[in-house]
């Protein structure tokens, strides 16, 4: 739920008790951090909320510069000298820099964010307090991807096999979701019942019960370490989390990949839209000598000199077919051509 | 469920396909390193197997000579010199020594052992393959601590206000649970029906009904990275965990602690009694200095002195009340008596 | 040379060139850091600057009530917050915190200040300027420990045998000093001169010589990075260092005792001024349970035990001598009486 | 001096103390670990030992495939697998390989190595022990770069402005060298003097001259701690280190470049000579996809689009002229021509 719909949520409510003003406030806070720029909304329910940062391009100039010393001319202007450094990485001054950014994110999606171990963490505590009643929703359901074993592909969401809506026979009206072996699994009132809507509500059934198991734990007076076991891995979390720049980038380069999980890279995005403005010229530097470069590794620089000069002899190894189709795409992007390449089949005759 | 039995379960099959007959060999080999020291299980489905080690106690005297050069005469042996780094917190000759195991885990005791940034790690990928079948249950269900907000306390479980279990009024017979709005929560045929067992079923059906959505969502053909999300946290998973003797002594302090929770607190006495014979001087010595030590703050020092010699004049800093029962403690243990502590309020007046 | 006379001989120069008037201005500015107490000199030439600091106090808290959630009551204040923190050493939320230094200090000292490899770090290169031209010289001369292998001890120092001054006889008057073969070391006019003020001006003569031999290797267009390497360890260099919070005072712990070496003691007690004022509340609690705390090993305990009440039975480990040393002072301390330790012979007889 | 010439000058000790005999069994135990490829000699009298390692190419496998999972059917054997890996820089696997080895290096090279601060290290001490009585030599003395701030560059090394060989005007023949003052430096006996030796000599000279103050520091009783403060950084010194494979590819691809400085480049070598046996398919993958891979920056790519195709509107930024040089490098190796480069200035026209 959007922040500005919890927002609503709680204007509405009347004879609200402590906690609720509580929680009233902690939104009205949200909501000027998010109109400050400060705070990014990630649906459903999660968010980025810059805390604080140490330094800023002069800091990096700065303790670049102690290694330069005073006995030298200075040959380059400070921006030189910060895409000197990203380009040839020089990491060091980057990691004179600290952000700090306040998170709420599903546990599913933190367990691939903790797995970055040079970050400072405190996260919330499901032993000390009650869970955050919040679970990350679909927005949309993707399907797995057909060449990728560890990635979502696109295509049409279908019924799987024997999966289907049917009118229920009997005066309650309605529509009966049948699978393969006839066991009914869903009522709906929806004449336009699809695959999508039957996933969301059942991925709402399934956490509702989740929760109401967990409650009822608490209300046994079992402890909440224990609890909590049966949680889905959906449930909110949030945590504090500072890390210094040079390891913040190398997060983003990771993590706004196109290979990296559309979640985790929501978040990506989100907390670049924080950073940039802080470090334009290291943001800059980034983009054109990190995010956007592109490396050819030893076989690829022989196959493109093949391919511009026929007759050179050169030492090719083999690539794999996974490699082929990258250089591909590489050499199609740069205007290297005719692509004729010869498969291994061929080269090996 | 125990090695043994699933060992069992696996040698009934008839008309094994392959994929279990490869489990059979994987459980078999475990089977084998059980009895040979190299793998313990964690019940109900959990394990920690040794995998692999870099050095031993002659290995850290080893690297630690090296400090002392060939110039000085040796004074005490090697295990001397062992007890006098771990005494002194010298403790980069430990990390000279490497230990890589092979863990399954509930992913709610594997969010905790992750803390601890300073390993290496592969786990098992839920994006690459479907997640494991296999959750992990309670032993028994503890109550939430009184006096401590992140603990188990001790106590009776009990119904909690307007649960109750009735016969049923028809003809099927057995019994239901009703809760305080008279709520039927589940059918029981076993006129013993406990708490416990209560907890145990409701946990079985949360479980199984996780799992059967991830499977139908499988079955839709959604993406293994987003059908996983609602698995409780309590799925099990595995992983090769390596890290160094200076840190793995200091995350077994953490987690053999008597104040960790007792699911990782399991798993670390189970690591323990695969490393001790890997290094006994070692782990003697981490022993006597480390996990059987007490500490004792400033105050705690001028608390002793005054309660031994009660005309020394004193500056004593008044100690919140949670450091006095800790005090007690200790003193009583270390048989210093009369044990007459003013209260902070009479030190006030 | 302090920070006044290097000013002041700044000061006096006419026709500065253009290099003296930024080192003029450089001297300036950290004249006002100094007074402003941002900035401690540690003689001779060494300095500890505060650049920046993220964090405080109350970003402590904040970070760790996020642990706590909202959900439950905050029972102790802040100030209560930190000192359990600090007594359970729950690091995490003192690594929110960040400081960054800017420090002028021998190499010596910088190798040992080095191994601590949780900071960030941006040293002054003399690969790509010439090495400052400064080196650490000793206020006075310790003698070796006779009974630490690794520390300086107490007592006068005296010449060694055969060493002793006389004076010339010739005409130019003066004390020729000569060793044990008598080898004439030195020539002085001090008719006072002791082996203090001969070790010093031994030690200006081989400064001096690496210094002229290295002016000289530049003079011949040698690399810097080649020509550098026969520079005394003396040498000072410059660095920008960053560490958060909870690994500085790690460091500080270790190089603010007794046993580490005075010269890096003298920056960490520096260093500790700087911060105080910074982290008031968690610096008490660092001094209260940390820095002054002591620990007793198990076997420790039961001597005290052993001690109070002879006649309990209790399992003892022999300690060693030095073990044996400690706690006597521990005991005298705590004021545990009467100290009739039985020695390891009585003990195994 | 090579283990050979310092094993030949043992063999001719006679009437050997304690120690020495003590150090010639230390140096036929390298002599048989360089024979048997344990040990390569850094000269003059540096080494790289191997101690131990932790795992091979089938241990990477091994952890990688757990993330697998047993559900999945594996596509790849296992040198795909490990070039999959190293190519998407996938390097937790990597992290599972541990190797230990013994180095003896000059300080100041060490102080270089220690930077890298995710190894661990144990160092000989020169407060516990006397320091190592050698120290690094030249082989050559290399001149300063001009293009490069911080390198060497070639030449032939000539004498400065106004140095000079002169016969001596006196009965004792020989020659003396007098610098730019007239201020003789020198006096050899061999005729064809060159600066490369006169610099050698001069190096000699530092060198004896700071370790005879040493000694007669020692001999005055001065603390170990504090005599060694003026020890030129060639002294050698000798460390334990070990570090993960991946982290120790990472300063392997950083020291083995040609903008590494020689000395530490040299060790780096060594190193990858003991590594490679180790890890074949690693360390191929490794010098396929790191070390002799290129990368091209955003701008880069743009350069070589309008190279090949004219007509395609890019929009260009400029590159500096650095990053123009190393452009066309790039292009000159890929045989993407004609490079007819407008400059920065026809761009803004």
């Amino acid at each position: 739920m959007s922040l500005q719909s919890r927002l609503a949520e709680v204007e509405n409510v009347r004879g609200a008790n402590e906690q609720q003003i509580a929680e009233h406030g902690r939104l009205l806070m949200m909501r000027d951090e998010r109109e400050a720029g400060r705070l990014i909304e990630v649906p459903p329910d999660g968010f980025v909320r810059f805390v604080d940062v140490m330094g800023n391009d002069a800091a990096i100039v700065q303790a670049a510069r102690v290694s330069y010393g005073k006995g030298t001319k200075t040959p380059s202007d400070d921006r030189s000298l910060i895409r000197y450094l990203v380009r040839h990485r020089h990491t060091t001054p980057l990691e004179m820099c600290e952000v700090k950014l306040h998170v709420r994110v599903g546990m599913d999606t933190w367990r691939q964010w903790i797995r970055h171990r040079t970050a400072s963490v405190n996260e919330y505590s499901t032993r000390y307090s009650e869970a955050i009643d919040s679970m990350q929703t679909a927005e949309t359901w993707r399907l797995q991807s057909s060449n990728n074993k560890q990635g979502s592909g696109s295509g049409e969401l279908e019924w799987p096999g024997g999966y289907r809506v049917e009118p229920r026979n009997d005066d309650r009206g309605g529509y009966v979701v049948l699978d393969g072996d006839d066991v009914p699994r869903m009522i709906t009132y929806d004449p336009e019942f699809t695959p999508t809507k039957y996933l969301s509500a059942a991925e709402a059934n399934v956490q509702a019960y989740a929760r109401k198991t967990y409650q009822e734990r608490l209300n046994f007076g079992i402890a909440r370490e224990q609890a909590r076991k049966d949680l889905p891995l959906s449930t909110y979390t949030e945590a504090y989390w500072k890390i210094d720049l040079h390891n913040l980038l190398h997060f983003l380069e990771l993590r706004m990949d196109k290979h990296a999980q559309l979640e985790i890279r929501t978040y990506a995005n989100a907390i670049a839209e924080l950073i940039k403005p802080l470090f334009p010229v290291t943001w800059e530097a980034f983009e054109d000598y990190r995010l956007n470069s592109i490396t050819l590794s030893y076989a690829e620089q022989h196959e493109i000199r093949k391919a511009l000069h026929p007759n050179w002899t050169v030492c090719m190894k083999p690539l794999s077919s996974r490699e082929r189709t990258e250089l591909e795409e590489k050499m199609e992007w740069l205007g290297i051509a005719p692509l004729l390449f010869p498969s291994n089949e061929e080269l090996a005759s």
